[in-house]
């Protein structure tokens, strides 16, 4: 496998736009395009929140029906949750702009949105949108970055990777775009990534390989502990780099499955380091656990809490609050048996062993806990079993950017 | 029922003390003590985190021990938390220096602490504050108002309340105090409270009364979602009201549970409306649901969101974020038939009619969520049944409380 630059549109095949529709905002971009040349084998997984975002509802419905699809249509203005029978119908609206400006079947086209809940779409800026959108679409790497500075709301940086395998002498691409800033919390994705690729492979197969990967990568990061009545991640299939099928359980299979998982794995941590107001990336590893459940559940309970998180932004090595949120997760542990480390780019170093505090150096800690990226390793000396949740740290941005953000 | 001024002094033959021992503050008081002229039937509550401080350890032997309580000892600069066998052994210390400054027995000593978690007890300091503390203790409802602002950290007012009841001709009084304003949940009581009651109950009984009514006050408060490893409640019954016994589902019993509660719901509520960097109390009613579980859940949920919480500092009616936080509850109802309003002091509102906006006045919903009470109130129209939380605002001040907290 070879990282390479890249998007949604490093796959053969694939074509994406954005453009200005004034949904919500009046300076930027906010919808985007992803349109493939070939129809696609679709999978998807979608948010655990009994309040579905329309899109969501309609997503689930074409992917379900085992649907060829050739375009999705984001907007980042409005979530178009909490709209009931209107709302949903703006879906439907939205499907036969899209088809008809793209000569595809209804059916064949996923919607994503993300924004304001409860507010109904201005579907005429949205359907004059999907017009330009198809107008613009090209192959391009740069017409890929564009869709994924499109589809952003408070993120501060757009989020794409690229990837590059061999199957049977054929080169096969998998890249991707993603955003997600705040209403991030594990349950399901927590945001909206968009995955293609040109592989030939079955669509079971696919969504196998997807929803094996989003427990590890997606489902570990959280920003702020909500989850989203709009999450979703979409992995596509256009079969146009022509290698001989991917079977599940197979070496290719494997190669395929680690790409995929390289490019989620980047596209969480990259949304929960750009975390509403995040200053640090906050990566959690439980490790000498007896299982992997209980490993996932102490490290997202650590990454998860308010208290470690402005911990994190004081780059204290305040280990007391870990303990703790580990000691409310709900896993159970010998808390004097835990030992705690603190690691970055600026070093590694051991605070607690055996459940309570070694004679560890505060100056070398907060030089540790000061880089952007910082990792915590909490070890239950049970077993080999671990876990990595990302998460970041909460600072007076997030306020600044949650107590007035509607408005 | 009559709710009169006072604390823990309020009751009969109850004693109190602060006084400024040098644990962890300069310039104020972080020591306080009950006392109580005769042994009490102690009750207890404590928290459920894995993780449990030293006190919580030693109360937990005590009041299962049977063991008649005649002090608590508190301190509030030092949690005395994954401190290992040292920390147990400083608590041993505790009663051991209360017993012989009171003349009690060491099994008559509760110990409450609360602060920063990992550090080692400066036992020579605690132990010269309690000698200091058996010379200042008395009676009067200053002394208990002392007491109460001795256990406070974060906290930026004492909290306390007594009321009376008759019981077979002969006045009952019950009074507390609580502190909490950071790292507070809902799992047991995530914060310091001491009850005292002159009533002639039984220990079982006066177990029973306290567990019940934990479940429905200080269970239904979160100010960040962190269940402290030191959460304690305590209800100590000294009998020297002189009335007939208490029986267990007598209306004598019904009586003081109500008096109980009535005081444990303002302890509860001034937590919450305490929390760290708040300017709002947050109220959340969940109606019309199936079971009360079910309404605890959706209110809980709605409590503790980060998005929910920055919305009230904002006074923004952001219901969206409401909804949302139901959805991923783990409750399930159908979002189409929800009902939601916004009510304060500055009158009531209705936001939400079937899932979908009503249209309602953005100023009149700002004017009513700029109160420094605000309740929201949320009908999933399945039942009768009902619950309250409480909570409050996310706002810069936690941000400044919590990100340089320890140092």
């Amino acid at each position: 496998m070879e990282i390479i630059k890249g998007g949604v549109t490093a796959a053969k095949g694939f074509e994406a736009a954005s453009t200005a529709a004034g949904i919500k905002y009046k300076d930027r971009t906010d919808m985007a395009l992803i349109y493939s040349q070939a129809p696609c084998v679709a999978a998807g997984t979608f948010t655990k929140n009994v309040v579905k975002a329309a899109p969501v509802k309609w997503d689930q419905q074409v992917v379900g029906s085992g649907a060829k699809v050739q375009a999705v249509v984001v907007n980042s203005g409005i979530a178009n949750a909490c709209t009931g029978a209107e709302g949903f119908g703006y879906c439907k609206d939205t499907a036969v702009a899209a088809a008809k400006a793209l000569d595809i079947p209804e059916d064949g086209v996923l919607i994503g949105s993300t924004g304001v809940i409860g507010k109904q779409m201005p579907i005429d800026k949205l359907t004059a949108g999907i017009d330009v959108l198809a107008g613009k679409k090209n192959d391009t790497l740069e017409n890929g970055t564009e869709a994924a500075k499109a589809i952003m709301t408070t993120d501060t940086c757009e989020k794409e990777l690229a990837a590059v395998i061999e199957v049977g002498g054929k080169q096969v691409t998998i890249g991707g775009m993603a955003k997600g800033s705040g209403m991030i919390h594990p349950n399901m994705c927590t945001m909206l990534a968009f995955v293609t690729t040109d592989a030939v492979i079955a669509k079971e197969t696919l969504q196998k390989a997807l929803s094996g990967d989003v427990d590890d990568t997606y489902n570990m990061i959280s920003v702020d502990g909500d989850t989203s009545t709009n999450d979703t991640v979409i992995l596509l299939a256009n079969g146009l780099a022509g290698n001989p099928e991917i079977v599940y359980g197979s070496p290719e299979y494997e190669e395929f499955a680690l790409a995929l998982h390289a490019i989620n794995e980047y596209l969480a941590k990259k949304i929960a380091g750009d975390g509403e107001g995040a200053t640090a990336l906050f990566e959690v590893k439980a490790v000498g656990c007896e299982s992997v459940e209980q490993a996932k559940t102490l490290a997202k309970s650590i990454v998860c809490s308010n208290l470690t998180k402005t911990a994190i932004a004081g780059h204290d090595a305040n280990w007391g609050r870990i303990l703790c949120a580990m000691g409310y997760s709900g896993a159970q542990f010998d808390p004097e048996k835990v030992d705690l480390f603190f690691e970055s780019k600026a070093g590694k170093i051991q605070i607690i062993e055996n459940g309570t505090a070694v004679d560890y150096s505060e100056a070398e800690a907060t030089k540790i806990l000061s880089e952007p990226e910082v990792t915590a390793i909490a070890d239950v000396k049970m077993g080999a079993e671990e876990a990595v949740a990302w998460g970041c740290d909460l600072t007076h941005g997030y306020i600044e950017i949650n107590a007035d953000y509607r408005s």
